[in-house]
């Protein structure tokens, strides 16, 4: 049966072997959450850079551009982090390109690369995402993009409803990591949103827009989408 | 208020500051639980090292050595990792000084330097631990040792514990791995035992001995002790 584990923070990846392995990467608020919501939206392809620079070099080529640094939307860019700059009609979004750079979520798939596989995963398509591992049968690794290199609770809480899913088919007890994310998406699972208001982060973003961005990212299997890193890109 | 945050693993400290705080290490299997063990049994102080060769260096200047590696005592010196080494009187404890080294306790105390404060902390000494905070009246990082750098249950379920108890001196609610720690400490206090029967950790070091340790470990007030790391040294 092959293994679940969960790295909490970026900052522990080292501790994780990826090799033959699968990395789901996620950043519930809001990076992954906005990634699998602009594929499912018509986005062609997204390519995750570090730097605002690096977006702008792209809008060059014809992408759009997508920054966001500690929950804003940067100055001079099409869309910010939020899911919603995907499906307002404010920016036409099918057929396109984005060029893509948030605090968290893009040092996360950067550094998971070394895995046979980079899944991007959300509430938005955990369904879709359990579906996927359990065909490829491989050894998974949840990489949380956490909050500035830290633990954070909403992609733990995202470990935990994964682990649940597959707890018939791949190894979730060998892990303590794994354990306390079962226990906390326990506790969470009855009202996600709610839970989540006592979050450090979530408190930080808050006012309506983010909000209105939280409820909507804890949403689960609102797409059946299953965005893969490779090459640079991400794409279904 | 002060502030009272949880770090996962020593890998992650780089992203706290320390200075001007107090850090609390633990590590409840074994590394922590045995040294205030020790101390409330009479030892006078131990030193904390990195390597075997160091412990028996100090074992020229009269020292007692403990070692541990991957939860065995290793040959050739007087006590393993067990608090139970200090209380069962094949080793005569009282009035000796003991240089011990541990696989992942040894590290956290090293880098946890930086404090104000450097306190070891143990379910065996939680009320001591939580009163020596309130009186100090500064922020709080608690120190987990975890495994093998990464995260583990039961000093995670410490720092619940002492966030609980600390909940109306503290600021407990502006991180997420204190949040995460006080949930998870709920699920677990009724039966703290049987819920890390379930942990990866315990499991591994599954025999009659290390039950036994861990049953002792979990044990709360057991000893009105507040060791400290100053220069080298632990003592009360």
């Amino acid at each position: 049966m092959p293994s679940f584990d969960i790295c909490f923070s970026p900052e522990l990846l080292p501790l994780y072997n990826l090799r033959g392995r699968v990395a789901v990467v996620v950043d519930i608020l809001r990076a992954t959450s906005s990634i699998v919501t602009a594929l499912a939206q018509g986005v062609t392809h997204l390519v995750p850079v570090s730097e605002v620079a690096d977006c702008q070099a792209l809008a060059l080529q014809g992408y759009l551009t997508a920054a966001e640094r500690d929950g804003r939307q940067l100055e001079g860019v099409d869309l910010g982090n939020s899911p919603f700059g995907y499906l307002d009609g404010v920016v036409a979004v099918r057929g396109r390109s984005v060029a893509i750079t948030t605090t968290n979520g893009t040092r996360a798939l950067h550094l998971s690369q070394a895995a046979d596989a980079v899944v991007v995963g959300a509430f938005l398509n955990l369904g879709a995402v359990a579906n996927f591992l359990r065909e490829q049968q491989k050894d998974v690794v949840v990489v949380c993009a956490g909050w500035k290199g830290n633990f954070c609770l909403e992609d733990t809480l995202f470990g935990g409803a994964l682990a649940q899913q597959l707890a018939a088919d791949f190894n979730t007890t060998d892990s303590d990591a794994t354990l306390a994310a079962l226990d906390l998406w326990q506790a969470a699972a009855p009202d996600v949103a709610g839970y989540l208001l006592k979050s450090s982060h979530v408190r930080r973003l808050n006012s309506l827009e983010s909000h209105k961005d939280m409820e909507f990212c804890v949403r689960q299997n609102e797409y059946d989408v299953v965005p893969l890193y490779q090459g640079g890109q991400i794409t279904l």
